[in-house]
């Protein structure tokens, strides 16, 4: 994180020059490194979701006095209205991530006063709200494929579709990871800001 | 949003004094009045999510001879993980924003250096968090209710349970603009940061 402010009377010209530069460069080597454990974190989440799908068979009563038939069912994360929007959802801050952490190093590796500290801030922002509200949305779809709701009379499904289940809570996981670090570079941008304007 | 910053050589010490409180106080009047809103919104929602609850009769086929019997059911927000996380969700939210905004009036009123900006800042942003994942868990349950699913044999139940639908919609809705609110007030709290930094 960058806090040089300017010192006067010691090379003023210098100093304002390099805290322009920190004002337009955001976070820093622990940004950079955040964002591309974010960008890793959100590519395996998608992916994992994104190939989910498991073929398995089901005994199905035809007639009551013959044994049942065993039929093929699949369960697919098409299938699922949330767990579209969270590969989705993942995809796109996956290529966000990759776009701001080369803004960040580009800003870094050029020094020009390219004040990218608020716009990117706002981008992070952005991605707390997608990330969660995906994981809100997948979180209580994987609930109900556990438990089923018994009041309306849905079954749940993790019981028959065991791997497609276990698969779909790693990438909930991993991306509930990548929301979190997305929050702690919202938090480190106001942190950093706060101590910019002291 | 104040941007008042030390003028040098102006009434110095003043100047620093204004400044200091300036960084201390939450963005103002009108962050002030949005939290005011965000109160009544989050309020709102969850009152109107608490008390949804709807009894309807249904025709229940016992013999297929015979006329089917009327069933009286019941649909409760409680019966819905998602829901019950929605009404409890927004309350937080609620008792959040009337706490940040008695800070903020108090910071105002005793003109005190109370450094408020940054921990508000990162409150609000828990608030984004918290609403976003509420949000996203109650409209995959509420598209479920209107649409259901068919891969997975979950019969849609919103017309059945219409006017609980609807109830439920208005309080989603009422929380997603609070969401909106939190969203501001955090990209404010940057923007108000960033200008006392240059």
């Amino acid at each position: 994180m960058e806090t040089s402010r300017v010192k006067p009377g010691l090379n003023g010209v210098e100093g304002q020059k390099e805290a322009t530069q920190a004002a337009g460069k955001p976070l820093g080597l622990v940004g950079e490194a955040l964002r591309a454990f974010a960008l890793a974190l959100t590519l395996v989440a998608a992916v994992v979701m994104g190939l989910d799908k498991q073929t398995t068979t089901v005994p199905f009563q035809v007639v009551p006095t013959l044994p049942p038939l065993q039929v093929a069912v699949t369960a697919k994360w098409s299938h699922s209205s949330a767990f579209k929007y969270f590969v989705v959802a993942n995809a796109l801050v996956c290529i966000y991530s990759a776009l701001s952490l080369l803004a960040s190093l580009l800003t870094s590796a050029r020094k020009k006063n390219l004040s990218l500290a608020v716009p990117i801030a706002i981008g992070d922002l952005i991605m707390v709200a997608v990330l969660f509200s995906t994981i809100g949305a997948s979180m209580d779809f994987g609930l109900l494929g556990m438990h089923g709701n018994s009041h309306l009379r849905w079954n749940k499904v993790c019981n028959v579709y065991g791997k497609f289940c276990e698969k779909a809570i790693v990438a909930i996981a991993l991306s509930s990871i990548g929301a979190l670090v997305f929050f702690g570079l919202v938090v480190l941008s106001i942190i950093s800001l706060h101590k910019r304007s002291k």
